[in-house]
């Protein structure tokens, strides 16, 4: 993207949030109502949320779902106007002119007066050539999200979890072949998941095995597999990889703008500031004491509020007070 | 309640959570997940939920009314196996033994190892003799809640606020009659709400008036009212009154246990912890940036987990740590 375009005004957000999580969604609902033009980057929606249907303590709703819970909290941000960027955010830097550019693992530049971190635990990555530069475009962290989109298609999972062999299940629905590739020759996952896979006749297994190259220059076109005894190499021809190899807390790539503690987690005020102006955290990667679904809605409605009145301060108007002074 | 009766172990909660709103309610889910004798001492169901019909921004949830979602919370405390107490809470003390013992204004006493503040506002007292004992006995401040109780009877309401003005209209729906006592000879309402109750055939307003005096013994039997001009003084005989007149911020119970701040606001860590060991506290009644249900729940998350690990600690056992390290 030419610097020009990036630069023009159209193309600056007031508030760039990364994450799409209970934090990030709730902060968008916050800004959203505010009418700050706002940004969503994010691998997926609902972060950790997509990996339980047991949600028992979010208050005011009962139906246990955490996807489902998720894409109503998904819709509501959309429904106040929030724009959405399916990808990952890989550097963040401060402009001369003051504003943050962040850019993604795919080139894409945006440009953000002020930037909410708000992205968990992020899926972990493989680690492999090639993986950056096909992420949301082949290389999918989010089965929930894109197993609609395999229908006809020839897919490898990663992974050998419960959340692994959920999401092989799941695709086995869409997609016509779906190999499941797993570096041990057992599966963590519960034993009644594992039978389903089995018995899925679009599955191959391929174990003691990992993915060591990604295929494609343009295009994702497949992936090298290695059996990790034999360390034979098979060329897998595909049309996606779902990679279902666990979360992580990844905060290196703010790590020149925030304080962060000893577990890494980013530390923030009660006003969920950092310790740069205009940058705010928010959710399961600060320093709060308990990773809660409530409690990092709660925190992303705080950042969002923050942004506004930080925002309002710079141009030297009122910020928000509570309802009663 | 004899002293014997009160020390009984079977009358001693794990946490005494004073108020019923959003922070509360939250508060007692998480409490109550960790198995902790729970009690819940308030006057109303939802707080200042209850006074709102668009309620656009809390995340997960699109029905827009605030009693209906403080109902759906109230539902889950209650499957969860939280006991609800309502009344007012007058006075807290420590006992030798180091508990908390809460006295209601009706002279009902209960004891908590420890005690989650969350009362939020609260409605404003008429400050005349007699209001304390009646409170919940014939004097409601919910109208929402106790208007179905009203059915066959002749009700009082004072207030000329939109709340009190609402509450009068819905009022009518239950009651025989209604009287509508206001201080002034116009209302502040909303004219639409005005006119609305002045086409019922139930009320009968008093203008220019306020109520001076709280009339029966054991129970609840009246008012008398004074005209502000002529100072003429009228004795009603009722089943019941509704105060609509508004709600303040009052920690003056708690001052001997806290820090307040110069707004009256409780001061509270990222943990929602008191000066006080044993004494936690969330939502707004706190020094927490924001005021909203969502930033409620979520610190009442909190303040349940905190009080979970502090009961732990004392006890000896571990903490819940966040689930990563």
């Amino acid at each position: 993207m030419a610097k020009e375009k990036i630069e023009n005004a159209e193309n600056i957000f007031d508030v760039v949030i990364i994450g799409g999580g209970a934090a990030g969604l709730t902060a968008a609902i916050y800004t959203r109502r505010k009418l700050l033009k706002t940004l969503i980057i994010t691998l997926d929606i609902g972060g950790q949320n997509l990996l339980t249907e047991d949600e028992e303590n979010y208050p005011g709703y009962t139906e246990k779902s955490g996807p489902k819970l998720m894409q109503i909290m998904y819709e509501q941000a959309i429904n106040f106007g929030t724009e959405f960027v399916f990808g990952r955010a890989n550097k963040i830097e401060k402009t001369k002119k003051g504003l943050f550019k962040l850019t993604l693992s795919n080139g894409e530049e945006y440009l953000g007066k002020t930037i909410i971190l708000a992205y968990g635990k992020v899926p972990r990555k493989l680690g492999v050539p090639g993986e950056d530069k096909f992420i949301g475009r082949g290389i999918s962290t989010c089965s929930t999200c894109d197993a609609p989109l395999t229908r006809n298609k020839t897919i490898v999972v990663l992974g050998g979890g419960n959340s692994a062999l959920e999401a092989a299940e799941l695709l086995t629905k869409f997609a016509t072949k779906v190999y499941l590739v797993h570096r041990k020759d057992s599966f963590r996952a519960d034993e009644v998941t594992v039978e389903k896979v089995k018995q899925a006749k679009n599955v191959e297994m391929i174990l003691n095995s990992t993915v060591v190259e990604i295929l494609g220059s343009e295009k994702f076109e497949g992936v090298v597999v290695e059996n990790l005894n034999t360390h034979k190499k098979t060329k897998l021809k595909l049309d996606g990889m779902f990679l279902e190899i666990g979360y992580v807390l990844d905060t290196e790539l703010v790590k020149d703008f925030v304080e962060r503690n000893e577990l890494g987690e980013i530390v923030t005020n009660k006003s969920t500031e950092t310790k740069t102006e205009g940058i705010f955290a928010a959710g399961d990667l600060t320093n709060g004491p308990f990773k809660q679904t409530v409690t990092a809605a709660g925190e992303g409605a705080i950042a969002g509020l923050s942004t506004y009145n930080w925002l309002m301060k710079k141009q030297g108007k009122a910020a928000i007070k509570a309802d009663w002074s």
